[in-house]
């Protein structure tokens, strides 16, 4: 009965929210792509009805001609990437197969089960990132048309239900298939006492989740920013030429860069935190099924599936309760999204804990031989921890990167001294807003782990998570924003539809920086569990060969561990190098391009050019780049945990993985905050009257913070949000392998140190 | 007998090296400041050689202005700032006192002890510090009268041996010091049981060492480049005018900060280093005096004061044996220095160990309660590991700033497209130039780890620090240098002159860029050596006290110690924000000052001008700035340990310090990397022709390259080598308390979680 009462809620819930993300894909194809308008290029002649008419359709055949540039940009990288992660998935699968079979002694079956698993969540992982790229090009033209009607919420709620079908699409299939995944492992694995070996082969999902998701964040990141970067340098620096320009023959790269990078890669990163929190929790509480069955042991999907009831519900606060209906409502609308639905999550969590979870149950201690005894409101308090800790997290991100705080106006005012002191405040600024988030997440580890030991931090990872559809529904409706707003300015229609978007997009990029500040901390706390679930097991394999590894946890002072502690430490910073390098190198590669154009094509600047600019030339150095710049980090943060726990065993992976938490989120959240803080502040410039202290567009004061923009696209939008996956990809990886590296030396690696 | 050979051993050594000192500082006042050639501003008349006469003796005189500006501008400075340390270390004195009174249950002897020891520490440093200042300021304009002459053996030797003032005084006065507090110390503690409370109570020493230097490095640091950036901002970027141009306002305190910042604040940094990795090898070692008596215990010393003998052989090398004759001597000179005295070390500390360790002696481990049997070849690996580690670190670190190297004439090519890339170009360069050095770090900690256990970790850190006289010798040789061209540039002597200076401060970049690697790696092997002597402190105290507090070492699985684990991580970035934004806004001050001067006296930028500028007032707008900047980051190093151990405990204790080692190391190799490349780049482009690719100086590239170079200032020469200082310290304020951490609810402070 109560078994049928949990599959009965997360299939109904996952299924609901897949048709709710239906129903909103539904109302967006209600708008046809027609221009009310004509382009402001043309004569007016408002006398003229008829000549109006005509124009109003060369618009919209430009609208469509753009619209269909993007869409055929993105789908045809997608294509090429996901071409190169299907090779790579197929090769690793067969690694996972052997790996795990040897290291279970040949029991092809965990092998066989946890390689599925990995092919099934990198295939979700890339379907969410197809579908989150579909949805947001065919909407970002009819959010364009719209912002061409009088007010505000028929354009607003276009992109914000754009970001919604990917938000609950996402969390619906997510959801979907891994609970599909492990019924279909139970058939296998039907006793309580086997479903640790479920659970441990349910980890493939996260791997193959975290695998796509690292891809697609570098490949799809160094493709956006290498357009975005090039396309600046270019066009802003050296020829004054607006953002968007159409006569920039970068700018579809740059629109198409929004798609792959801020909408796939996202999607895939967020899904891959899910994955893995639910894996997580499910390996290290998968006792909890032992006594108190099925439905308890699967609590951690059930608190996503009660999240997307929530996130439906207040969904209607911003499209029917409190519709947008002025430039002020934007960014409180958003805000109120996110406000409200974790708000809601807190009763919501306390009754899924009291109906599904026994009264009391008891959970294996990380440390030592106890058995600690849970309450249902000890587990739901965590999850709430986690969630008012990811929301504190997020407002705090916000008071950074806002232009509505002090910390940015005092950014936009250091360019005033040049691009130098810009620099040097964006970066402080950056490492600034790392103290109390990171104090923040302290809190929560410590409050979390001390309640329900490391259980209690795969619940406040979750929790972080649990109102995803609406944290993916606000990143998605960003990118959608940014894109109208390029293709109106492409499509040259009037300015007053361009400053719409802008402002639109101006509340997604405060929100953008807030989930941002989500992703970090979920997945900091995400590769802790993951952390702790990978001694769970590394425990498990060494109790059932009579050993005795980790029982007194994780000793730094190992000469292993340590000397991995601070290589971990040096992980990040390797890969934000690499990732970084890899825009400069690409950027520079466009400038180059963009350059050869202009001096190919003089007239390509005039007022009306006679020539087009062409903008396949620069969606193929983004597309080539990005898939040869991706390999090198991807490779590095795969290969380095495998090959640590293969050689020199789990100590040294412990360090490993413990170090590089510690310094991937510092570096995550200071990045990311670096680099929105700089892009507001140039927003903050743009919007000043030139006759202001700011002095507005154009000034010499603008410039400096046009280079603090720049500098800043690869740290918020490459490397930085990258690392979340950074340390979460290691984390899971070398949970998936923990039996392999326990079967070398009992775990101390071939080297045996 | 034996304990007579080590005292005689290290007393006559430190007595050589002062010595020595004096000697090198009496060939430098045999040269006169008298110019052999008139300034270039004067017309030049080769006839009349009544005029030629004249015009020297007039610029004698101008020489002679600058010279004591410099003097005065520097010694005000020093002397308000070690006022403001002399309040800081009365006031901390006492709370040492109570504090380790109070948690030694009343022991005022060791209250005592450890506060005189610490006002001993502080003193030494602020000595060094100030001799330092003066031998550089003494030595500067002695240099540019030598860089008249023809040949560079004069100047080069010049500046060389102001270095060797420096490095020899400061080994010989931190050795003398320290060993005739030890002696004055074992007064009370006579017998071999007690020496473990003689080198506890010895550990204020390095607090008192490391407080100075934390306030040396942050406030001269925050002085040198406010005036360097105010001054790049203004002079270079605004109007155009050379660095040093003596209408500028802000040079004075430019070449004034060289002299605190460079020269007195390095100065002070590795004096701390060396006190604390002595004060940490002698802490967990101090039960090799009850086996092996006094000579053994005293082995750490011992290695230093070996050293300073290998580096006077050295010395010779660079003066005598293969002077300096041309410009291509000067760099190779230098790294001959670096390279022969860690050579040369290999086989001096493997004959100390032989002759003063006994055949075999036992030390505790850190983890268990096992005695681990060492050898004196076991302890002389872990010595020259150190010193190879060093050298290895610092060979790279060359490879990263030089622009005799592909990285930084990439990043020179990265300046064609504008500041943007340069930025994100130069900030890859320095996290990519983490990967090597740490794996090297990694490898010695390992090694000497497993070796000799945390003792060889100390003994490592000692051996990175064995040529300590010579890296000195090499650091203060470089802001010397660079002084001496500032006076060039402000006398306005011919150009030559000026050239010759460069060459030498170009030298000199890439040595104190290696040295800088040597005292980044040295502080984290320091702060590893000092994490594990508050391990076996708190050890001493719980087995006291019948407890059994990090038996089986410090476990990460501690929620509180992991909390405290991401806390520490932050540290360093608070840090350096802090320290970077300080930098800024007096950058900020300095500029609105400058632009205030060049308005109120138009005719300030004349080819002749009428007018003079205000030196004094920039010179006070960077002295206000840097002591009001130094306070918060010095107290929240100082107090967050502090706070934490006492409120938090000692689990808490050991996750902030190892957390705060791991991304300080990463933070610091990057940012000094970073900023040495920048400033190389900048130097190599300067040196292109203006028809060639890197178009030259005045350039738009040149341009790019300055911004990055303004930036890189205070990465380079505050925030990062700053952050030495911070886990440096952090760690031996924890040491010296430790005893006062377990006092609170046995080491669960007071909140006891």
């Amino acid at each position: 009965m109560m078994d049928i009462g949990a599959s009965t809620l997360i299939i109904a819930t996952a299924l609901l929210a897949l048709g709710w993300a239906f129903i909103q894909f539904l109302t967006i194809t209600r708008i046809s792509v027609e221009s009310s308008q004509r382009g402001a290029y043309e004569t007016v002649n408002a006398d003229d009805y008829a000549e109006d008419e005509y124009e109003a359709g060369a618009t919209t055949r430009r609208l469509i001609e753009i619209y269909e540039a993007i869409y055929e940009g993105a789908e045809s990288f997608l294509r090429a990437e996901y071409t190169y992660c299907a090779v790579f998935v197929a090769g690793f699968s067969v690694v996972v197969f052997f790996l795990v079979a040897w290291g279970t002694d040949w029991d092809t079956t965990r092998g066989f089960l946890t390689a599925s698993s990995f092919v099934l969540g990198a295939l979700t992982s890339m379907a969410s990132g197809y579908l989150g790229m579909k949805v947001a090009v065919y909407s970002n033209v009819r959010t364009t048309v719209m912002a061409q009607k009088p007010g505000w919420t028929d354009c607003f709620n276009t992109a914000f239900r754009a970001g919604a079908v990917m938000g609950f699409a996402l969390c619906g299939l997510g959801i979907m298939m891994l609970y599909l995944t492990m019924l279909a492992f139970r058939v296998h694995y039907y006793g309580p006492e086997q479903w640790v070996y479920l659970t441990e082969c349910l980890t493939g999902y996260g791997l193959g989740g975290s695998t796509i998701a690292m891809f697609g964040r570098v490949g799809g990141g160094i493709y956006t920013k290498a357009a975005d970067v090039g396309a600046d340098l270019v066009g802003k620096v050296v020829h004054g030429i607006p953002e968007d320009d159409p006569r920039n023959p970068a700018t579809i790269a740059d629109n198409v860069g929004d798609n792959v990078g801020d909408v796939a890669g996202m999607g895939s990163d967020l899904f891959g935190s899910f994955a893995e929190a639910t894996c997580a929790a499910l390996v290290i509480g998968n006792s909890i099924g032992v006594s108190g069955g099925w439905d308890a042991m699967v609590f951690p999907v059930i608190v996503s599936s009660v999240g997307i009831v929530v996130c439906i519900l207040c969904s209607f606060i911003a499209t029917h309760i409190r519709p947008v209906r002025s430039e002020a409502n934007v960014e409180s609308a958003l805000k109120m999204q996110l406000i409200s639905t974790t708000v809601l999550m807190i009763p919501t969590v306390i009754v899924a804990a009291k109906v599904y979870l026994p009264e009391s149950f008891e959970i294996k201690a990380t440390v030592g031989n106890d058995l600690i005894t849970l309450t249902p409101i000890e587990a739901a308090l965590c999850v709430i921890m986690g969630a008012v800790g990811g929301l504190t997290i997020g407002l705090i991100t916000e008071y950074y990167t806002s232009h509505s705080y002090k910390p940015v106006r005092e950014l936009a005012h250091s360019c005033k001294t040049g691009a130098a002191t810009n620099m040097i405040y964006g970066i402080a600024l950056g490492y600034k807003s790392v103290i109390i988030p990171v104090v923040v997440l302290a809190g929560v580890i410590y409050g979390s782990f001390t309640l329900c030991d490391m259980y209690g931090v795969s619940l406040a990872a979750i929790g972080f998570l649990a109102n995803l559809a609406t944290g993916l529904t606000i990143d998605v409706y960003g990118p959608v924003c940014d894109n109208a707003g390029g293709i109106a300015e492409m499509a040259e229609l009037e300015s007053y539809v361009r400053d719409k978007t802008d402002a639109l997009d101006a509340a997604g990029n405060t929100t953008a920086a807030i989930g941002k500040g989500f992703a970090i901390g979920s997945a900091a706390l995400v590769s802790l569990a993951l952390f702790g679930a990978f001694v769970t097991r590394i425990r498990n394999a060494s109790a059932e060969a009579g050993d005795e590894l980790f029982l007194n946890g994780v000793n730094v002072l190992e000469p292993l561990t340590f000397a991995f502690l601070i290589i971990g430490g040096m992980i990040p910073f390797a890969f934000a190098a690499m990732t970084m390098k890899s825009v400069g190198l690409a950027a520079m590669e466009m400038v180059m391009e963009v350059q050869r154009q202009f001096d190919e094509k003089p007239h390509l600047l005039d007022e009306n050019p006679t020539e087009r600019p062409d903008y396949d030339a620069c969606i193929a150095i983004s597309t080539k780049a990005s898939l040869r710049e991706m390999i090198a980090p991807g490779a590095m943060v795969i290969f380095t945990p495998l090959l640590t726990g293969i050689f020199f065993g789990v100590n040294a992976v412990s360090g490993l993985l413990v170090g590089s938490l510690v310094a991937s989120v510092q570096l995550a959240i200071s990045m990311s905050n670096s680099g929105g803080a700089w892009d507001n502040a140039k927003k903050y410039i743009e919007k000043a009257a030139p006759d202001s202290e700011l002095e507005g567009k154009g000034s010499e004061i603008h410039k400096a913070a046009v280079v603090g923009d720049t500098v800043g696209d690869p740290f918020k939008d490459t490397s930085g949000p990258a690392l979340n996956i950074v340390m979460k990809l290691m984390a899971v990886l070398s949970l998936v392998f923990a039996d392999t590296f326990y079967a070398f030396n009992s775990g101390g690696g071939i080297f045996n140190l």
